[in-house]
């Protein structure tokens, strides 16, 4: 009987004494003269399974042959282990070699470098590290899902072209049929796929405040791309990100719904990838479920930015950057609010000027209702708003940051044709997952990622 | 006490006699001299609530100015309602308009066409056919993502910008930072975001298929682009696709997951959006439920495509495209052999030479173990194939048809660390969802579709 290892491992003293087949992969092979031990790994979890073989097979000397990284069927007998440490392991009785591999596999039972391994993006997720993470991807996507679905949320395909260039939250690529020439000329875009000049999304959330108006709420979770050129730790050309979208729904319950859903997916994670989360803990950074445990139990502060700023100008800290009202706030300033809260932080109503159009105006004339969640170990993870519903008022604040009115006539609209007080949030989900993995580079969380000059398969 | 409706339908005997506020929408507005109802729906779910006013409230002017599309918060009392075909509705006490809609508001309660609505995209989730059509695309991708994550499997987020044009599967969209002009001249890429051309991809399967030999169940869920200047009612630029991909599984096993995982997600669809199916299989496909409950119960037939042509050639029928061994069939026949066998078709071991390189050539030496799920009323739904897992085959086969391998080492690498016999499919989201709602354009099951010439919002 066929079986996956991640079902044996959950109920394993049901299959001490059966008879079972396990297809996977050797990850590591210890050869003695009269017996062998293969630890299996089949990808369905985290574990691998220690098979026993003896020279009382007639294929002994054939399995000793067997490669590191080979595809093996094997079956045998699974019987309690008398190594500290595991469970089970299995007296093996036959196995076949499915797909050999040869002695330079890059990917041996030894310490490589993220540097190294992401050199060979395509086999990396054979390693226990990598394996984990995207273990932990996939875990964290589904328990997205699950938290929105299971709030009455419709999930919403945000459009990955795009012919608005609105929000302005980054530089764009451009996706065309056009032969492509280095002189810049004058283009006719008539001619284009199109018919007009294309991007790639930078943000999803403003189609969805028009689902928004319609379902109540709505949650994107899709591709986003920014053609940026910087090549730090956090930035890549190609990510996810989720953006909920809530109407009759203001700043606060914005902020209620952001602490509500991070619990549930920190959570969820937790108790669905206990064996990655272990090793992520023990690893790749000491502590890391006790911070995720304190997030879980923690109520999140809330304060607004200019209070943010007098604590910080009060604190005894000779800053880098030295914190201003009216302005934004740098990295250490983000590390020192949440240190000083001890657990997570929303800082709201920021000033107008550095936020973007659509934000909810405050009655003060200088703040509006933006907020972002501050994260111990991580600075910014979420940024929301409410928006501005009020359809004068978000022209005029279109005419002063010179974004023309007619060009987004269908968002202007949605205050016109039945509006109301919403809001919504933006969560990078590659950013999500490094404050759950402690993996602290975003082309490590991504399967594939797309960087400067990086494009790999 | 704000409740969401579907909330109160759910369990709607409990909240009789209860007050309870409604945030939403005017669908419909029918005044009397003395009294009034408006039709309330909030998003959701499909059903609105009956609100009665009567000129015992203050408000009953102001109430009777309310137009059609308006904002408003309801707050009233639940009742039994004495009305034939609904269960409750709210008698009135007091109402809060939040934004006003103007009497030119497009989406009026009388029959719009979808060509009208198309037009209309960011207010069609406003109607009852599109309001319903989008919530199914949510809770049909909700099903897809629990069949897999309930199944073992691990999802895989596919690049979207690819510089490997391998599959051949369509034409590319182009992704760039350069200049664009319309003089087709030497191309220093080098110069270009990537250092290199790049695309967006058009299938996630060949990334998948490294994942798969890590994590032995794998499936991709997202979007792909095709650059054919087809308008069709089938064929969009964006779409989704959800692809599978299963290491140890040959042909027949891929067949039993398609065949599990469509029935899996079809019956959740029918289970947790009755309103809206109802309302489909009643205005937009008689019949629909009956089709889809079939599909639940029947056995999908498996044969051979040559097997196929022999039914079809001895078929009483004066044929547009003849059919004939060793070619593709035409819609004309998937149409007839699902007729012929009254239900789903699985079509396998295709001709090799109409199908792509990466497919597991058969001993015959003339066909590939491909395979496509025909299903009554919607031709082809799924296609997949078991892999050529044998690294000089698949080389041999590439050169045939002109791929480079050395374009390819990674893909083949997998045939060289540890291969094994593996398979996989995809299906086109939105053909799915065409096939569930009867709704038979594309443009009318995607948020905001992308076609020739047309790139809006």
């Amino acid at each position: 009987m066929i079986k996956d290892l991640n079902e044996i491992f959950k109920s394993y003293e049901s299959f001490i004494g059966t008879e079972v087949t396990i297809q996977g992969w050797i990850r590591n092979h210890r050869k003695q003269k009269d017996f062998g031990f293969i630890d299996l790994n089949d990808g369905t979890c985290f574990e691998t399974l220690q098979v026993v073989y003896g020279n009382n097979l007639d294929e002994f000397d054939d399995i000793q042959k067997m490669h590191i990284g080979s595809a093996i069927s094997a079956t045998g007998k699974i019987v309690a282990s008398p190594k500290e440490g595991q469970k089970i392991e299995m007296e093996l009785l036959s196995i076949v070699l499915e797909g050999d591999c040869p002695e330079d596999f890059p990917i041996q039972p030894k310490r490589h470098t993220r540097e190294f391994l992401r050199e060979q993006a395509y086999l990396r997720p054979r390693t226990n590290l990598f394996g984990a993470v995207f273990r932990v991807r996939s875990i964290a996507a589904y328990a997205i899902h699950k938290y929105f679905q299971d709030n009455g949320f419709v999930y919403f395909h945000a459009p990955l072209i795009t012919a608005s260039d609105c929000e302005g939250a980054g530089e764009m690529f451009q996706v065309t049929t056009l032969p492509i020439d280095k002189i810049n000329e004058e283009v006719d875009y008539s001619k284009d796929f199109f018919g007009k000049m294309a991007n790639l999304t930078v943000s999803g959330q403003l189609e969805a405040e028009t689902f928004a108006m319609a379902y109540k709420k709505v949650y994107t979770f899709g591709p986003t791309f920014r053609a940026e050129n910087s090549n730090t730790k956090t930035h890549a050309s190609e990510f996810w990100m989720i953006e909920p979208e809530m109407a009759f729904c203001d700043l606060e319950g914005d902020m209620d719904i952001m602490e509500d859903m991070l619990k549930y997916v920190v959570k969820y994670v937790l108790d669905h990838a206990p064996s990655e989360m272990d090793f992520f803990d023990k690893f790749v950074e000491n502590g890391l479920k006790d911070k995720l445990n304190k997030l879980i139990n923690s109520n999140f502060v809330r304060i607004d930015h200019k209070d943010v700023i007098t604590i910080l100008k009060e604190a005894n800290v000779k800053w880098e950057f030295a914190p201003e009202y009216g302005e934004d706030i740098a990295k250490e300033h983000e590390k020192y609010i949440t240190e000083y809260f001890g657990g997570p932080v929303f800082i709201k109503n920021w000033p107008k000027d550095i936020k973007a159009f659509y934000m909810k105006q405050n009655d003060d004339n200088e703040t509006v209702a933006a907020v972002d969640l501050e994260v111990p170990g991580a600075g910014e993870l979420i940024g929301g708003s409410q928006r501005e519903e009020n359809y004068e008022k978000l022209v005029a604040r279109m005419k002063e940051m010179n974004i023309e009115p007619e060009s987004m006539d269908w968002y202007l609209n949605l205050r016109r044709y039945g509006g109301c007080v919403h809001s919504g949030f933006g969560m990078g989900f590659e950013r999500l997952l490094i404050y759950l993995t402690g993996v602290d580079n975003i082309r490590d969380v991504i399967p594939y990622p797309r960087t400067p000059k990086n494009c790999e398969y």
